[in-house]
């Protein structure tokens, strides 16, 4: 067993999303402690500029490398889109993002070799996810649309909406008329409006949501490399964000199940 | 004439929406030269902590005194329901915010002394707006409503969709139930609504854009402490941002209709 794996696995994501990342982990590898980040003080990023990105993500490795995490997920899409490479290149530790599983997944599963990708402006912007589906099969169709109005849709919580529906209805009325059979759910915040979306494309499309990919490959790579946490100590997660802790707290342990105890904040200097 | 008067006016918001701020200043002051602060690389604040939009505003307006204002103008609704008071304290020029304007109209307008607001939910959770109405004239009954839904559909350019429509009905049944005459537009960008806000309300309800309130007494306080430009020179208004300027560039001349030359870059130390 490798010293290394009594560390923490570090997440982050621009704010809250990121937590249906952890919700997988924490179902898939029940015995890892997870080191969060949510840069809510500067929420969202899927509007702003990949230099800008570029800055943040890197500002938030080096505070999440005080906490010696042993693997780095990068839950947001954007930041997985437009960071991801320089982080690489930049920092010495496994670092996975969540649009190569969320790509691979989704060229394994569709049959008519037509695939979507709804996102945030930034990351269809990218091309990233759409490069990834071609690398894994050239004869794949892309077809991509950014959805500004859904992660706002999520923040108020109208779920289930008939604004949601008909906002739903417009972004997706290109995926309906190319007839994809998977679409790629690009945006952490986008899994809580699976029933809209599912209800809008049929029956017979496949949703994927790569907050389940990526906690399988974490699982994969930690095994690969003797990673794996074998004790188990519950309730040890650390939270750490950027603007007010109470908030997010409130609202993490909503969406987790409880469990959020340690929640503290970074202030950048 | 006092020697400061040539000296441009700050403007300062989270990012584009106070550019209806600097419209409304170029039309009734033609002869100023205008210094615009978007921080678009961090925007919104609408939805953060006081004590995170206090220290944003706190370096904004460090920033701005390079550039020797002679008064500045809080143009975000937000900053100004939280930052305001704490600007005034540390910093020695005179300081305008959009609350009180907005406030003081509203309240010379109003036959009925009954008054809504829509606004952000940090601006509605802070109740300056309440607490400014009700210092003017006691007898006003306050509707306040968060509508986090219009900034996104602004920025989605549905100014005239069904869904904006619908959002509209939603967010507004309390102020159409309470019968308020006049509703106050508490955000920079909801004039963008005016037509949809007007349609929803019916055409008794008066609305109170803070932008055109805030120009004019930003020309009643430079006019009394001498400080008005009378030298025109055009053009010659300076724009910095967070983020990417070439964005804002394009965004803010279609709003402004040209003119927006200068568009610098600001990083944060």
């Amino acid at each position: 067993m490798n010293d290394r794996s009594q560390e923490p696995i570090g997440v982050f994501d621009s704010g809250l999303g990121g937590l249906t990342v952890v919700k997988e982990l924490i179902h898939h590898l029940p015995n890892e402690r997870i080191v969060y980040f949510g840069d809510t003080a500067r929420v969202p990023y899927g509007t702003k500029s990949a230099e800008t990105i570029i800055r943040y993500s890197r500002e938030i490795v080096r505070a999440l490398l005080k906490y010696k995490i042993k693997l780095l997920v990068v839950a947001c899409n954007t930041a997985s889109s437009l960071a991801l490479d320089v982080l690489k290149k930049e920092f010495r530790l496994p670092i996975l993002g969540v649009i190569e599983p969320g790509a691979r997944k989704a060229a394994a599963i569709t049959r008519n070799k037509k695939v979507g990708i709804i996102a945030t402006s930034s990351t269809v912007k990218s091309g990233k996810y759409a490069r990834k589906l071609v690398q894994w099969d050239k004869n794949i169709k892309v077809t991509s649309q950014s959805c500004p109005l859904f992660v706002p849709l999520v923040e108020e919580g109208w779920f289930d909406h008939t604004v949601t529906y008909q906002v739903a209805q417009h972004y997706l009325k290109d995926m309906k008329k190319n007839k994809v059979d998977t679409l790629i759910l690009g945006c952490t915040h986008y899994p809580l409006l699976k029933e809209v979306l599912h209800n809008v494309m049929g029956p017979k499309v496949q949703l994927v949501d790569s907050a389940q990919e990526v906690a399988l490959q974490v699982k994969d790579l930690l095994a690969k490399e003797r990673l794996l946490r074998t004790r188990f100590r519950p309730g040890q997660h650390m939270f750490i964000v950027t603007d007010e802790p109470k908030q997010f707290q409130r609202m993490a342990s909503r969406f987790l199940g409880g469990g959020v105890k340690q929640v503290r904040r970074y202030t950048y200097v």
